[in-house]
């Protein structure tokens, strides 16, 4: 099954205590599609500027992402500048230009209007909610959203989270979004806006899923080189729909891989700046951190008779 | 096997987003040997002042704790007064009355000193190494420590680290000990200082276990009400070593089920004030709260046959 992504596609500046690169790929839809495109076929809508150079989008190409639905204004591609210190979790903006992103409306090809899986990235709710009026009935509906949007648009928000079965946000997100410390409590408040599962992402320290009946953590990838955490998020929510979309299994246990997979992916991703790692990543390296992450996580059940 | 502790017992009055409580029964040998007392037998080594009332005495024997150990000095009980904010991962001290813990020289009575299994508790690395020489051949020791003797008592740390096989940390302590930000690479490093097993605590976030050949991440239990975090740490620890004591199994399953099981008691006793938690838990509840964890991290490996 193919997934449709509608998000941004940018370039990025990006300082970390390894390093610096300036004016590279970079953007949700970006992240989400390269890293979707490892599991199944991905159709991307976006906008970018006309200094968008080929190059990006033979990289996207040959990702086989389709770019039908990959709109070309006039004017400069969104550029966002941050820095990250020691502390990778949390980025600083330091510049947002959103540029063509500014003006974005967007267009589903019709081409894309029967997609059965369908990823929101981080944009303005009210355009999500465009997105949701002009496809027809997606199997799975992802989106994500950010601080910005939670406080500037709470209704929209609310609203578009009422009509996907899944929302993938970042811990402190959930928070502001309930104004509630504790993370579950916080979890059952967003779960009752009238979604499947949550998604609530940690960072380093990995992602918890919660649906009405279930609680799965999945713990981060121990790394001894990170260099740059820009993507990640999208990165993850890349693999975890590109599974879901391979395999159609949207049962319990299939969540839970599809979470294992964007573990893995994000965790490449962060591996260099960009989608650097994207660009010599081989699917037979994503199964076998998949099983690194098997091995990571397992102990041994109760036995019947303990003995203690 | 028995267990010995040598840590202290104290008075904690404790403020939270949910409650205050004063003078209430504390210490970090206090919260080991609750734990660990599920599991198997312990003897407590620590001071307590003319101050500390027959009902805690009548507490930690009724979990059949040896307090042959614990001696009695005329002077006041240690006395720690702390704060939590809506961030229960850190504790803000705001008055630390050492009193009888002070001059503490700690005196391991003849009945214990061929204990197999010991836990030295966050105190003086010299008094850690005073214990040390006199116990005769553990069969397993491990300690823990705080950012205090990290920056005060450095070389003295070090040379307990190279004594123990198992360091119990929080993730600041390992990255302060080893000015390294990489956790990764920082538990390389500590390992390096002579241990088997590194064990590093991540607050709500879980646990990471490091040997030289292996990574073990466990969640932290997602609760709906954390009332009161102190004291994690050492049930923690308790149910660690209680486990392994309990079972005598070293071996890298065996640790890693250990594991568990600290996670587990841990995962009770932040459910209310000091210990309190532990004086209605039962052993079943222990083993239910073991299989959630399995339930919590549990996901499917990888088909031979993946078809992608």
């Amino acid at each position: 099954m193919s997934i449709l992504v509608v998000g941004s596609v940018a370039f990025d500046s990006v300082e970390t205590p390894f390093g610096r690169v300036d004016n590279v790929l970079g953007g949700s839809a970006t992240y989400f599609s390269t890293s979707a495109s490892f599991f199944t076929d991905v159709n991307l809508v976006a906008v970018v500027g006309d200094d968008f150079p080929q190059e990006h989008l033979d990289f996207l190409k040959s990702r086989e992402i389709d770019l039908r639905g990959l709109a070309r204004d006039s004017g400069k591609t969104f550029h966002w500048k941050g820095k990250y210190g020691y502390d990778l979790n949390e980025a600083q903006t330091l510049e947002t230009h959103l540029n063509v992103f500014e003006t974005f409306k967007p267009q589903i090809p019709p081409a894309y209007a029967d997609s059965e899986y369908l990823f929101l990235a981080n944009i303005d709710p009210e355009l999500q909610m465009e997105v949701l009026r002009q496809v027809r009935k997606p199997k799975v509906i992802a989106s994500d959203t950010m601080n910005f949007w939670i406080s500037s648009k709470p209704d929209a928000l609310r609203e578009v989270i009422g009509r996907v079965d899944i929302l993938i946000i970042n811990e402190g997100e959930a928070r502001q979004l309930t104004r509630e410390p504790n993370l579950v409590k916080a979890a059952r408040q967003i779960l009752a806006l009238g979604l499947k599962t949550l998604i609530i992402k940690r960072g380093e320290y990995g992602v918890l899923m919660f649906t009405d009946t279930s609680v799965f953590a999945a713990p981060a990838y121990p790394l001894e080189a990170v260099f740059d955490p820009t993507g990640a998020g999208d990165t993850f929510a890349g693999g975890f729909m590109g599974y879901l979309a391979n395999t159609g299994d949207t049962s319990e246990e299939g969540v839970r891989q599809a979470i294992v997979f964007g573990s893995v992916m994000a965790s490449f991703n962060v591996e260099a700046f960009s989608l650097d790692r994207m660009k010599t990543l081989a699917y037979r390296e994503i199964e076998e951190r998949y099983r690194d992450f098997k091995a990571l996580t397992h102990f041994r059940g109760l036995p019947h008779q303990e003995g203690l």
